[in-house]
């Protein structure tokens, strides 16, 4: 070994596996893992909190590289600090059943906090981390004793500070004083397209001082000005920390760095090998020194801090016995031992009550029952907690006490959702967000990271149709439920009355791999009548709610809402039964004997209802039969006249089914 | 009369339509008009330049509503200064049929220049006049005579602020220094949830004057300084200006005023009474006296207006009679007259080249074919023109010569597509914006919008499924078409070669009446061939491409890289046909007999193959059908790996034909 260990020398470790499994792989982003090589160095040598043998400890401090195209940084930093992930890991970047997919998804590697790559929800997820953090800090430790306390910690680019989900999150770090985030903005002045001026002139100093957070700046090659800056930012605990970070996009290779050629495409054999030498780097490609890798080790600290830890938690848990059982409970995922049957009584109770209201209000009415039971819940809305129906008589806002169990988002239905995602990641608590069903779409892909990520996230979506009424077509859902129900492991109810407004709360609450959405009315709903076994077949997503009078010859399927119409029309008809179907995801997951049972293969004459795009039931009645629901925008009017102008009517039913029998 | 006339009186006109119209409705949102009536009084009557009596007039100010929920404010103006807005139509207010919907809608009430309501979007659509404005005027204005000339006004709110694409326009604006833009913050401290200091603590001046704007502060209830501030505005012609009014919602109410009682909700009856009581106004509800009138008719002041620039128009027409006769070709949406068989011809030229390309390279390639046919175009991406391939050998970014005719957006999906619909709403262009299809998630309300508003903008979506490879789930869309296609208005096209692409170019350019999607490949699609009336059926949507062997047994339907799929399986099938369904709504929309004849009604053995999510395409092949596709978020892996993983191949096809016959 001639080569001194050095910082420099140490860093580029990291340089040379990007570089080299980018080239293996054949595609990927160097760029970044080159120019922000210097900055892990010292964060995660230095600073970072973490257990590489045990990726799960509860009070690891959060890493989140929110620029997730530079995933082999993130890889390499696992790799060399004693993660298990192999070099073998590292030289099947991705490939099929690969740990190293293109872009850091959670499950995959260890000590991959959550999946990135879609700009700017990394740091949004890092704001739920840091939120999450806070708020359980609040609600468990104590004076004497504090069991949770670690820091979130984010690498963020110029495409993620571009994305407007960047101005929610960090105006509301800012407003919710999450002083224990810090993130280190890549500025290395250029994105795909090229240099940022010509897009991209923000003053990002000014802005985020205007957030309320401490910014500071440095050269992000300057070990010394790198750690300096985050003492100074871990300092601060009344601010967030922004700290921008001067750095060459791909610094090392002769010819590319501070090129766009270098973001997102490998740097060729050649260039590669000048890069070795340019760095002083002798060794082959997927070849770590040994000193380097012993520079970088840090599962013996892990343990130790680990350790350290453990002896608090065993402090607090003889000092705190029913807080540290209940901390445990949280961190575990679990529900309380009693849930399932204190909920089951208050179904029990809401069948008997028969009442007729808007699935929001008896959305609310179910927050009210299992909130007290519920310690992990942390609602939220963006900025419609009164017509969302999500506050209920325990919650109590963050804003005004931290160890609250309610955030007010403001209007950012993206950042919320991303957010909430991040608080799910943390653990401790299980999240609920809500808005309009038509501003899902603000947020959509946030909602679909936390099906990707399989994350108990419960989103309440209320104004579910034309049935909202006059604020007209830009508020009204159409194509909406469709999307959900396309989103792989995620659960799209859309509930007919209380009974099954509770059925699916406690169903999400319930579903540990995935999240859940709930489609709510703001109008009133009838209430159907059910008898026990009908109840308990809510739970399977869709069910039989009224059997056909004579021999079976129709039958017709609706949700929300529609169910009322549908069971009018059944009063009307001979031979016709109803479904309802409120979740038919989960519906499609019943054996195939449950599924003939309720939709038996021969009945072909089959009528959906149900006030949005009639897409969707093509699935459910085939080429034989009729969907009645929109294909078009809605209007602005009371909601009664809607119905009818959309012809989405108790006689429209009984006419589509008179016509297929 | 006995009230003497005065500005604030005649702002008062303003305050009780709105409070009279939401009362009548029973529904609705006053505190925003009454808040805001001073400032649109100075706008209005002094600022503003429009023709009541010509709403079309082509160098009007644009005025944008961007807090839609005070639509009462804008009615109330137009009504107030003399467009074709009756005190009936005030009167009819949210009801069905209206011309008063319950936010902004264009195309509804004359003087509406978009749709406003779902928060931050207005003041999008107001950077897309803005730019519009100035890259027209570049294009078209002469040293001695200035045809395009106007300024945009937009009203916006603290909901508007806190969304993320507020963020996006804001920052570009500056960078693009669109001067000639003006916005007013109705700065009241009040959104649906109460006080914002909980949830918004932004200082929005240093804000914007990150982003390169002038800032001003008022008293959003004095006239003198919101015309001093209006003039200095105008003014200042290299920035764009945000006018800060310190304003109480829902000023005049007494018991309301101030607070989030009267945000969305009617003040009703009593507090009606006590607020005309208050404000000093005697006249019964939708009575407005003759010298209020009077004060705020526009029509004659309008009509000079127009006069003036009509004789401007005429000298230019004079002097520059191509550039005049072009720029009213631009305005009316036309395309030349010779487009059509020029594009008939590059058609046919593909079809001869007969190349085995990317379908994202064939749009290139059409771009680079019609580019130079029509100046109306104006291009972008969000940071991604390498990938998209939205830049052609005639395209010049505005940021670097204001008459060029592409944005760099930068990483603003949402932001971009808000300005596309912006820039066709204001006239003169045809916009295309490009991302990866996956982030048109980030954009979706904003696609929905110009499908809502039906217009012409061109969404080009490249990487369009697991065929993206290494980059992984996160960037593959699986459900992202169906919801496309699920939106009314909206044409989505996925073409499976070369000349399917022109096709889709051509279709998407020449339709007048709403937006389209080109759902285009990453990786290279061989060719097909086909006859000329195979060429001209593509512009059906869907069509015979491979007609069957023998007697009709089954039908594969495909569409884009699958297409290639099913022809793979016609080559070892008797009995089958292929059709090719690149755009299925436009499909959907010809004659019973055409369709018949491409899916005749009587054949049930029928296969969808498409890598994107199945549900979709029950629609198509009904319950005795099969699907193949994806049920499932994809993986990072090289694409022929993941088509083989996910069964997305010509065996499965052959497979699943078979099974059925």
């Amino acid at each position: 070994m001639t080569t001194p260990l050095n910082e420099r020398r140490i860093a580029n470790a990291i340089r040379v596996l990007a570089m080299d499994a980018v080239q293996q792989a054949n595609s990927g982003h160097p760029g970044a893992p080159m120019g922000m090589a210097d900055i892990a160095d010292v964060v995660w040598r230095e600073f970072l909190a973490h257990n590489p043998s045990n990726p799960q400890w509860a009070n690891r401090d959060r890493f989140v590289l929110s620029n997730g195209h530079g995933s082999m940084l993130h890889y390499a930093l696992l790799h060399l600090t004693g993660y298990d992930l192999s070099i073998e890991d590292i030289k099947q970047f991705r490939q099929l059943h690969s740990r190293t997919p293109g872009h850091p998804e959670y499950g995959y590697a260890p000590g991959i906090e959550t999946t990135t790559g879609p700009l700017g929800q990394g740091i949004a997820n890092a704001v739920g981390f840091a939120l999450a953090e806070k708020t359980l800090a609040a609600q468990f430790n104590k004076d004497d004793i504090q069991v949770v306390d670690h820091f979130t910690y984010c690498f963020l680019g110029d495409g993620c500070l571009m994305e407007g989900i960047s101005h929610e999150v960090c105006s509301l770090a800012g407003t919710l004083q999450l002083g224990k985030l810090i993130a280190y903005y890549d500025d290395n002045g250029i994105s795909i397209d090229g240099e940022v001026e010509g897009w991209f002139s923000d003053d990002t100093e000014q802005r985020f001082k205007a957030y309320g957070w401490q910014v500071l700046r440095v050269d992000g090659h300057d070990a010394d000005a790198i750690r300096q800056a985050t003492v100074e930012a871990k300092a601060e605990t009344a601010k967030p920390t922004l700290i921008i970070c001067k750095t060459v996009i791909g610094l090392g290779s002769p010819n590319k760095q501070g090129k766009e050629d270098c973001h997102g495409a490998p740097l060729g054999n050649d260039e590669i090998a000048l890069t070795r030498e340019a760095l002083g780097w002798t060794e082959d490609a997927f070849v770590i020194p040994e000193d380097v890798y012993g520079a970088w080790d840090a599962k013996a600290k892990g343990s130790e801090a680990e350790s350290a830890w453990n002896d608090v938690f065993a402090q607090y848990q003889a000092k705190y016995p029913t807080e540290a059982k209940e901390l445990l409970r949280r961190i575990s995922g679990e529900l309380p031992a009693d849930f399932a049957e204190k909920a089951a009584q208050f179904i029990a109770d809401t069948n008997a009550k028969a009442e007729t209201i808007a699935t929001r209000k008896a959305s609310q009415n179910t927050l009210q029952a299992f909130g007290p039971l519920l310690s992990e819940l942390l609602g939220g809305s963006a900025d419609l907690a009164g017509s969302n129906l999500t506050l209920w008589k325990g919650a109590e806002g963050v804003q005004d006490n931290p160890a609250g169990n309610y955030v007010h988002y403001g209007v950012r239905e993206f950042g919320m959702t991303a957010i909430a995602n991040g608080v799910a990641l943390h653990g401790g608590f299980i999240p609920y967000v809500a808005t309009f069903l038509m501003f899902m779409e603000y947020a959509r892909n946030a909602v679909r990271m936390s099906a990707l990520m399989k994350q108990r996230v419960i989103h309440v979506y209320t104004h579910d149709s034309i049935g909202l009424g006059e604020d007209g077509p830009t508020h009204q859902p159409i194509e909406q439920i469709a999307s959900l129900r396309g989103t792989p492991n995620l659960h799209t109810w859309r509930p007919a009355d209380t009974v099954e407004t509770a059925v699916a709360w406690l169903s999400a609450l319930q579903y540990q791999n995935g999240p859940t959405a709930l489609i709510l009315s703001r109008q009133n709903l009838p209430f159907q009548t059910r008898d026990q076994a009908q109840i308990e077949d809510i739970a399977k997503g869709g069910y039989v709610l009224a059997k056909e009078k004579g021999e079976l010859k129709a039958i017709i399927i609706a949700t929300g809402s529609e169910v009322d119409l549908a069971m009018q029309a059944h009063a009307e008809l001979d031979g016709v039964r109803v479904v309802s179907m409120p979740c038919a995801e989960i519906f499609m997951q019943q054996d195939a004997a449950y599924r003939e049972a309720v939709l038996p293969a021969n009945i072909r004459a089959r009528v959906a209802v149900e006030a949005a795009h009639v897409d969707y039931w093509w699935k459910f009645v085939g080429l034989d039969g009729k969907v009645i629901g929109m294909t078009t925008y809605g209007e602005s009017a009371p909601a009664k006249d809607l119905f009818k102008h959309f012809g989405i009517t108790k006689e429209a039913v009984v006419e589509a089914v008179n016509s297929l029998i």
